[in-house]
């Protein structure tokens, strides 16, 4: 195990213990988009070693869960990124942003989602779609 | 190891030995940004299970190589992104594009690349650079 | 004086005298980046024949105006964009979006900020900057 | 007419009949897509004062010319943007890029092309397309 990971662990204790003394914004856990925002995304990243993430995506206008890999930076407000190979058709979708914790503690994922979808060249190859998409901490009962 | 890195290897003999079977398009492998375009950068792709990727990144500008985690998509010009973790600065680098072999048999990524540099809330959060780059397969003598 | 003016003007005198005959979004007036949001933009928006418009765009970073033109479409929720010449760089400056009415009668201005600057071909000349940018109508006693 | 009008009159006579004086780029003029490039567009730009152009454009997929309008930079090699007004959707098209005169005499629009598609509110309202889009001058006999 890395020294990421066990960094990753002890600021969990920190946060379960001792919020106050770090507000560092951590991008692991479940998400889910801002309500009223976009069409509703779930995910859920879970930390490896160095910054270096795993996790599921899962849209709901789909039927199935993809999985995602990505990295986070250091910082308290740290940029990150990830990539979803989607389960349901041959597109790849990245999200890439900040981690934010808000005065109030509010933890919110900024991004902007980018689509690439399948396309037989030279037919819109050098063509995406972005779309500015928050996340929302899911707080479990 | 899984059934992704198997025939991994199976398209890879499949390549070297019998080209005209198969023209799908590998991500995997050493590629550097085509001459004369945007700034130098190599990446080195390494296959795992699924289309899972790692491997790592080296922009001309920057002095010690970055570490990359990525997702492919399958098909004969599969869309592909991955995730920068860069070493230089706290920044987050991703690419996004498709994999495309040429009728003469070159093989070019065509990807966009989007930077998100580190910042404080709320100044330029939702801000990014997007800039076209292809990259070129580098053939080891 | 085109059609596009004619019924510009009356849909003016509707929004002071008949508001909840029509809730079409107005791109022209004044408008300012919402609070707390990325740098302070201030613009004027004065509509001509058929979509056309023209005005004014001061950022809070620069001393002098710059000129604007640009296209609204019709619709309750219309799409618009313009292109901003700066006067004080040799950057070139669109912003794209949706102009929106909500439930409570606020109008805003939902925009995605795009930047070229300035540079030597090939250094990064597929390169902008993307920021989204949203914009509330600015009211005068 | 403008100062702008007359001297892209002295810039057009230079032009026809002493080239080598000065190879800033003109975005002026009648332009289409690259061969063998994403989907077929014709635009011609009609220069006004200061920079404002007007103008035509034409995508091969629609059966009506939709109309321009935009700011071009000074300098060798220009930035620029344009905005259309789609004539066969409610949709809004912008172009933003540089104008680039190769050292072989050859002009080239160097542009990413930004779509935003009518939606109702929420739903894709900060969603948007890019596509990198490159034009070269067309020379009529």
């Amino acid at each position: 195990m890395g020294l990421g990971a066990v960094s990753g662990v002890a600021l969990l204790l920190l946060g379960l213990f001792a919020a106050p003394l770090s507000d560092a914004c951590r991008v692991s856990g479940p998400w889910e988009t801002i309500k009223n925002s976009n069409k509703g995304i779930r995910i859920n990243i879970r930390p490896q070693e160095d910054g270096l993430f795993s996790g599921t995506y899962f849209d709901a206008g789909a039927s199935t869960e993809s999985n995602l890999t990505g990295y986070q930076q250091a910082g308290q407000q740290p940029t990150f990124g990830f990539t979803v190979k989607s389960s349901t058709s041959a597109a790849t979708i990245v999200h890439m942003g900040h981690c934010y914790v808000s005065p109030d503690g509010e933890s919110i994922l900024i991004t902007t989602k980018f689509v690439k979808e399948p396309s037989t060249y030279p037919k819109d190859f050098p063509k995406y779609t972005a779309t500015a998409v928050n996340f929302t901490r899911i707080y479990v009962a």
